[in-house]
C-alpha cells in the first residue's frame, strides 16, 4: 500500500494511522519536501515503529507507485490529487483520494464551487463517495473512492437518515459547524498563527464555502430532490474536532420523538463508528477527538416546533484519515474497525 | 460609588474599570468572602492603583451601603441582587444591577425560566433595561437599571434594528451563539476546569437557556408583536467573547441590501460602541475583548434568500461591566465613552 | 484484574488503556462517587468498547475486590491508598499503587514531606518503586509497586545514568519543570479553572515541593550518596505533558560528549519507552502526549561548562497509567509494551 | 512623532498604546505592506480612535520622516533598523529603537552573536540602554535609545539589584524563561502555527540564545565584572507574556533575607512598574499581561541555599512597547506612567 502526499496534517495521521493498522502494509510514502526522509525523521510521534524507521519518502512517479503496491491513498492537494488518479487507476492500482476532486458528480457543479475546470471529468462517474455509513455496500467494490470533506461527514451522517424518512424539511437545513484549526491544513499564513487563532472565535466563507457542493449533492440524493442548505463555518481554537449543530423544520412525521430516535437508530444499528447520545448528553468533541467516532444528540423544541440535531467528531479523524482507513477495511474485506479501536 | 458582591469575574472586571473611569469615586466595596482584604491583594491586576491600597472590602448592609454611596452596582447572584436592590432604593441610592433579577417585566415569565416567585415584583415595572444603544434616553433618570446578559446584548443589537423596520420575519430568527469560559462565572465546578474545557467545543442548555426570557422580551418590543426565538449557546476555549451567528428570513423589503445597511448605520450613528464592519471583513472576538465594542456584520445569501448577521463582543465588557459602566455614564451626564476607550 | 478509584483523570486513563490491552482482563472497577453506573455513562470516551457497557462501578470493600481479582490497580488520593492496600495483600493480592503512599522508603522522610504518620510502614521496606526502566528486574515478582509521581519520571530518567556514572555533580542539580493542568487532578477548586490557567504561566510549590522527597530518594541511591536537589514546578496552559528542563555541573569525565551519549545509550538500550533525540531535536511536549514514550536530549554548554538534558512525557501516561501498565506487564510477564503503542 | 515598520505585533501594540496617550500625536506610520491603508483597516482593535482613521500608512523615506516627526519609533526587523536610524539622527531626530540593533556596546560582540558586521558601529557609544529603572537619568538626554529585549527585561530588573550589592555570585546565574508566542513575531512559519504552537511545551535556542549578549553585557556593567549566564528560552501556548525563573548561589550577605528584600525596595522604591511581591504570592503572567507591569518575587531554599528569584511581564508591552513608551515618557520630561496605566 501506498501514502501520496503525506506531509501535512491530514497525510501524518494516516501514516500513523496505518503503521497501527493490523493488516496494513506500508510499501510506499511519498513527498516532494521530504524525499530521501525516514518517515521518524520526519513524523517524530511515530519515531518508534520499525517501520518509520526504515521507510523513506521518495518522490516517486504514478506508475513507480502502481508498480510497488495495489491501494494508494492520495492526501493530496485539491486538483493535484487528479493528476495522480488517473495513471494510478490505468496501472491497475485501487484509489481513495482525500482530496474533493472526485467528490462531485457533476463536473459543472465542479467548476462552479472550484472555480477551473475538472482534470478528468471522465472518472466522476465510478468515483465511490467513501462515507461508509451510507455507501458501504458499492465501497467493497470501489476502484476509486472519494473520502468525504469534514464539515460533510458532521453534516451528512446526522441528516441523511432524516431526509431519507422524509422527517424534516429539506429547505429548512441550516447548519452551524465550528472547526478546529487543523482543518485549515499545514499552511505557513498568517491567518492561521497560534496568535491570530488562540483566544479568537470568528466565521469564515460566508455565505458560500466549496463543501456545499458535496453537502448537498448528498443531501439531494437522500431527499430524491434537489437540496439547498445554509451553512457557516467557524474557526475555534482547538487543535481538532467539529462541532455541527443544525436547525431544522420538521415534517407533520417529524414531530413524533419516536420516528426521529427510530431513524437514527435504524440507519446506524451496525454502524461501529456512529456514537447516538441518550438521554441527557451532547456531543463534545473531547469526547471523539483521537477517534473515529462521531457522536449525535438530538433534541426538539417544544416552543419553536424545530428540531435540533449536534454532532461532534473529529475532523481529521472521522473526517478526513480514520473514514479512509474505514473505507479501505471495506475495500479490502477487514474488519470495519480493523486499526481505528 | 459602591459596588456590591465584586468577587467574581464581573465584579472584578468593573471594579478594574470604575478603578480606571476619570469621574468614578468607588468608596464602597463590598463581599462576604473578602470582607477585610484591600482590592490590591484580592485583585493582583489592580494592584498598583492607590485606592485599591486603601479601600477594603466590607460585609456591610444595604442601609449602610446607601448612607455612603448615592450610586450602587450590584454584582450579585440572580436572586440575590433583589434582596439587596429593594432597601437601598428606599434609601435614596440609584441602582445597577448585573444580576437576571430586574431585566423581566412580567413576574409570570420570570417564574417560568427562573424556576420561582419574584423578590420585588413591585419594582420591575420601573426597571430600565440597561442597553443604551436602545434605551439611552430612558436611562438618564433612571433609578433602577437592569443590565442585559452578555448572550442577549449579542443578539439584540444586531436584531432590533431589523425587526423595527421590518425587515426579516420575526419567526424566522436563529440565534447560534458561541462563548468563552468566563461566560460561567467563577464557580469551583467540575465543569469548567481547565481540561474539560481546553481542547473542548460543545452545546449547552438546548434548547430552552434562561436568557431567552429578556432575549424575546425586548425583540417582541421591537417587533411590536410576540416574537419566539431558536438559541442555542455553546461553549468553546477562550477567557472571553461570545460571537453570535443570526440567521433570519428577510422581509420583501430585507431583501434589497440598502435597506438592511441603512437600517444598521441610522440606528448606530451615535452609538461609540457599535462597530459596522465593511467590505470583507467579518467579526473576530479577538478585535473586541478588552473593550466595549460589538462588532457586526451581515451577508444575504443569494442561494437560500436568508439573511446571516453576525456580532462579536467580550462578555464581560460590553456584555457587563463595560455595560454597566456606559449606563451610568449616561445616567450620571457624563461623556459615554467615559472611562471605556 | 481491578481498578479502585477510577474516577480522576489518572483512573480514566488507567481504565482506557485497560480496556484496549490485549492480555487485561478488567472485572472490578470501584469508585464511591459513581457506584451503580456503567463505565460507558462515566467515560463517554471509551463508550464503544462492550466491557465498558456491562462493567459497572462498585463500591466493594478490598476483601470483596480480591476474592475476584488478584491484581489491583490502585488510584486513590494519597492517604487512601494506604487503608486498601494493607487488606489487599493480605488477602493474596498484588497491587499496584498510583499514589504516593509507597514511594518513600524512609517514614520520617515520608512524615517531613506528607505532614503526617506512614498508615502502614511495615509495607515500606517491600513496595518496588515501579520505574521499569531502573527497576524492571524487582518488578517481576513484586507484591507491592509504587508508581513514581509525574515529575520525578520527567527527572529521574534523565539524570540516574548519569549519576551512576559519576558525570555530574550531584549537588549541582537544577530542574525546572512545566506541567500541563490535568497534574492537578480533577478537582472544583478554583485555581484549576479554565480562566485562570488559561493565557497564565506561574511557578508553584516554592522550593519544597512533595515529590522531592521520592526524586532525592532515588537520585541517592544512584549517586550512592545523600543528593539535595533544587526543583521548581510551573504549571502552563496545556492538558498534558511535562517539559523538564535540567541543569548539571558535569564531572571532569562529564565533559566529555561521548561519555554522555554512552551513558544514555547504554542504559536505555532495550528500554522501549525511552526516545533519545538525535542531532538538532529538541523534546517537544506534542510528541509524546497520548503515548508513553519520554523524549530525552542532551546539550554541552561550552560557554559556562554545564551540561543540560531536557525531557518530555505525558504526565498521565507515562507519569502515570501508562508506566502503571508497563508495570503490570513486565509483573505477569507480557510483553513490556503490551497494550501501549 | 512617527512610528516606522508597524507591522508586527509589536508596532501594532505601540501604536494602539500611542493612540490612548494624553500627549502623544502620532503623525507619520510607515510600512511597505500597509502603505496606502488607514490604520482602523490593518489594526481593526484601533478603528474607533479618530486618528486610526485619517492616518495612512506611507512608505516614507527617513529623510521625509524626519521632516515630519521629531522623535521616530522603529518596529523594524533586526538589521533593518540600523538602516534607519543613521539617517534619522543626522536629520535631527530623537530615535526609539525597538530592535536588537543598539543594544550591544562592542561591535565584535554583536557580530559574533548576530552573524555580521553591525551597519553602524559609530553609533553604538551613543546609544542608551532602554531600561527606565536602570538608566532613567541618562533616557532624559538620549537621542538613541536601544530598547531591551523582551526575555533581557525579564532577567535584568529581577538581578541587577543583586549584583550591584554583591549579593549573589555571578558564575552561578541560571535563567529559565518561558515565553507566549507573540514573541515569535507575526512571521508565517510553520512553528509557529496555532496546530504546532497549542498542546506544545518546548525548548528552543539551547544553548546560545541571540538575547544573551544584553543580558550578559548589562549585568556585566552590574558586577563590575564579566558575567556569563546559563539561560534557556521555551515556548508555551499563551499569546503574551514571560515568566522567568532565575537561579542564584547567594554570597555570604546574600543569605540575609533582609538584605535581599533591601536591595529590590531600595532599587526600585520610585519605579512605578516593578511590584514586588509580598508573602505568599509568586508571579503570575496573566496579572500583567495587557499592562506595563513585571512581578517580581523570591525565596530562599534553606535545603540547598539557592536563591530563587522569579519575574512575570508581558513581552509585547513591558518587553518592547510599553517600555518604549516609557522611555519616550522619559526623554519628553511627561509622567513615567503617561498613557499606561
Amino acid at each position: 500500500m501506498a501514502v501520496v502526499g503525506a506531509s501535512g496534517y491530514t497525510g501524518e495521521e494516516l501514516v500513523r494511522l496505518l503503521l497501527r493498522h493490523p493488516q496494513a502494509e506500508l510499501a510506499v510514502v511519498t513527498s516532494r519536501q521530504f524525499a530521501g526522509k525516514s518517515l521518524a525523521e520526519v513524523f517524530p510521534r511515530s519515531a518508534h515503529h520499525s517501520a518509520a524507521k526504515t521507510l523513506k519518502f521518495t518522490d516517486a512517479s504514478p506508475e513507480k507507485i502502481a508498480a510497488d503496491a495495489e491501494l494508494v491513498f492520495l492526501a493530496l492537494p485539491h486538483g493535484v490529487a487528479v493528476e495522480f488518479a488517473a495513471p494510478l487507476l490505468g496501472a491497475g492500482a485501487r484509489v481513495i483520494d482525500l482530496s474533493a476532486d472526485f467528490r462531485i458528480k457533476n463536473a459543472g457543479t465542479y467548476r462552479e464551487f472550484y472555480g477551473h475546470e475538472h482534470g478528468a471529468p471522465g472518472l466522476l462517474a465510478d468515483a465511490v463517495y467513501g462515507l461508509p455509513e451510507i455507501y458501504g455496500e458499492k465501497l467493497r467494490e470501489a476502484r476509486l473512492v472519494a473520502c468525504p470533506g469534514c464539515y460533510p461527514t458532521s453534516i451528512l451522517l446526522p441528516t441523511i437518515p432524516l431526509l431519507r424518512k422524509k422527517l424534516i424539511k429539506p429547505a429548512s437545513i441550516i447548519a452551524n459547524s465550528l472547526s478546529g484549526v487543523s482543518g485549515a491544513g499545514r499552511k505557513a499564513e498568517l491567518d492561521y498563527l497560534f496568535v491570530e487563532c488562540n483566544e479568537s472565535v470568528r466565521p469564515y466563507g460566508v455565505p458560500k464555502h466549496r463543501h456545499l457542493a458535496e453537502i448537498e449533492q448528498e443531501l439531494s440524493v437522500a431527499a430524491e430532490d434537489t437540496v439547498t442548505i445554509q451553512f457557516t463555518p467557524h474557526l475555534v481554537p482547538v487543535n481538532r474536532g467539529i462541532l455541527t449543530t443544525l436547525y431544522f423544520a420538521p415534517t407533520e412525521i417529524g414531530q413524533d420523538a419516536v420516528q426521529i430516535d427510530g431513524a437514527f437508530r435504524e440507519s446506524y444499528a451496525n454502524a461501529p463508528f456512529v456514537r447516538l447520545l441518550d438521554d441527557k448528553a451532547l456531543p463534545d468533541t473531547k469526547n471523539v477527538t483521537g477517534s473515529n467516532f462521531i457522536e449525535i444528540a438530538w433534541r426538539h423544541d417544544p416552543r419553536t416546533g424545530r428540531l435540533i440535531v449536534m454532532s461532534a467528531e473529529d475532523n481529521l479523524v472521522k473526517g478526513a484519515s480514520g473514514q479512509a482507513i474505514q473505507c479501505f477495511n471495506i475495500m479490502c474485506g477487514y474488519e470495519e474497525t480493523a486499526g481505528l479501536l
